[in-house]
């Protein structure tokens, strides 16, 4: 490894994976940091992740592989982090050279629980990078798709709207279309809160509720969405574009979604420990729905947020979902 | 038969069905219409419909059933129609007692194609039923969860705000919660629009479009919709309400729709004449197709319905799906 390279993805997931994948369609060299080095071995063999998407084909002379997160920061301009949102603070606590000047893309969906911040106020804030050096990508997608090369569409939001452009230019192929926003800020909290509304949507499957009434949650939690972005970061925005309502309808109707499914097991009875347990994970939304409800109470109080509210007091103030739940769908219309 | 009744129901179906049993709840006398006879004796002895939500038992006394749509008119205020929209100017062409002093509400989801009108600008341009005794009863509700009384959610359109809410109050019980508003146009016409919507989701998936894309097809479908039923009725909607986005969603994602059905024997392949006889009905969207591409092209040739419009090409045009789709998804974002 000794040219600098224009893009290094970070993670080793699945969303990471689909990533590298679109990113390979463009680019020459794709620098990819993964913890595993295991996973890097067999990549390097058997051209595909082990453990995500393994029906995806690398062409390995493509890739910089590495599981030395200084190098991979070292030697990229632009670093498109796509590792859990539970991990990203204990990753960044490795680095040693400076990541001030980089060009960061997050196509993490959650909250940094360290610091309650969603991860491009996570870099500014922490690290000093300038919004317009700080971007998101965002779905409605399945990686899963993306590997089976199914027409995907995304979103790359940037205040600098030549980076927006430069990288939804290198993320496209015939399966992956994309649009540019400069809303980073609406984007990544849309794209917090969908996590949120797919536990409540497992919540209501878990306790009997049915498809009128997933829809009716749907409607209401949409209509949560805007309320909530627009009193973060009020700017003109159409919350039913892709980014926003279709990133929480590929998430709310999926029956893969782990929230989705977390949400479903405490529906069924599970307690929040039993069910984090089962699943040997932690959901994303899990810590989005603290956050969310912190930030909210601070902001504004008036601001109507009855999903999240719910979902929080089931998740955090150990109230029974079917009680509350009950009391949600009196909220709702 | 002797005494006025408050309610009838005309139509055997599952949503009449429904209806019939919501009113129920709230009646000691319901008034039920329906054409098969056979029917009509089955269920006075097994209690039941034979056809349509079998596991939803009646209180027979509470029924008073006929096959004679004369009779229903007579006898009741306030008749609620849940015939298929293909069949309701032949059936209405049977009535030879007045109508027009009635209460009309529609539980169709459609066109009347004889006339291409909704059905509360059919009966008010045909029966010179004023606005005011013409309502609307929409989902978004699938009759067979209200056959399982899984909570479910409707909304009671009529420019008579007491009538809505008389009707409402006589719908709603412990499992069905309803709302009332005045915009029956808007509500008659999303109603009819998702239908179509329906079909492309289905045409989509049959053509091999995966969930990434029906997310991004979804949220198109109601920015579409905001932009044909502001046109054609500019008030103050939100779009994003149960009645319009709760309805788009729970036919879009169903799998049990009829529409999304036709469309996906489309999307594999077969023909319209050949998809519609392997069905053995039409489905609501077909007709809903030709006439909100008419509407449209009458109205406002500049209102972009690009869904719309490939499904008319589709379905009237002959149009080869797999083209028109791969075209129309150049149009979306």
């Amino acid at each position: 490894m000794d040219n600098p390279l224009k893009f290094a993805v970070l993670g080793g997931g699945s969303w990471a994976t689909a990533i590298v994948k679109m990113l390979c369609n463009n680019q020459g060299k794709v620098g990819w940091y993964m913890r595993n080095s295991d996973a890097i071995g067999f990549i390097k063999i058997q051209r595909h992740n082990p453990n995500y998407l393994t029906s995806v084909t690398f062409d390995t002379s493509k890739l910089e592989l590495t599981d030395d997160i200084n190098e991979v920061v070292s030697r990229a301009d632009i670093l498109i982090f796509a590792i859990p949102s539970a991990f990203l603070y204990g990753e960044l606590q490795k680095l040693t050279v400076p990541i001030k000047d980089k060009t960061i893309f997050s196509a993490i969906k959650g909250i940094v629980p360290e610091t309650g911040l969603i991860v491009g106020e996570h870099f500014h804030q922490e690290y000093g990078i300038p919004f317009k050096n700080i971007g998101v990508i965002t779905g409605p997608c399945h990686a899963e798709e993306v590997a089976l090369e199914r027409l995907s569409y995304l979103t790359i939001a940037c205040e600098d709207t030549k980076k927006a452009k430069f990288v939804a230019k290198n993320l496209s192929s015939s399966y992956i279309k994309t649009k540019v926003t400069k809303d980073i800020i609406g984007a990544e909290y849309a794209a917090m809160l969908k996590n949120i509304y797919a536990i409540a949507a497992g919540i209501a499957h878990g306790l009997g509720y049915g498809d009128n009434f997933q829809s009716v949650l749907m409607s209401n939690a949409i209509r949560e969405m805007k309320r909530f972005t627009k009193r973060i970061h009020n700017i003109d925005r159409n919350i039913n574009n892709s980014a926003y309502l279709g990133d929480l309808l590929v998430t709310g109707y999926s029956t893969f979604s782990r929230n989705r499914m977390f949400g479903n097991m405490i529906g069924k009875g599970y307690t929040v420990k039993s069910a984090q347990m089962e699943m040997n994970m932690v959901a994303e939304g899990y810590y989005a729905a603290k956050s969310a409800y912190e930030i909210k109470s601070k902001f504004d109080k008036k601001v109507k947020t009855p999903i999240i509210n719910a979902v929080y007091k089931v998740l955090y103030e150990g109230k029974n979902a079917k009680k509350v739940f009950s009391e949600l769908t009196d909220k709702l219309d």
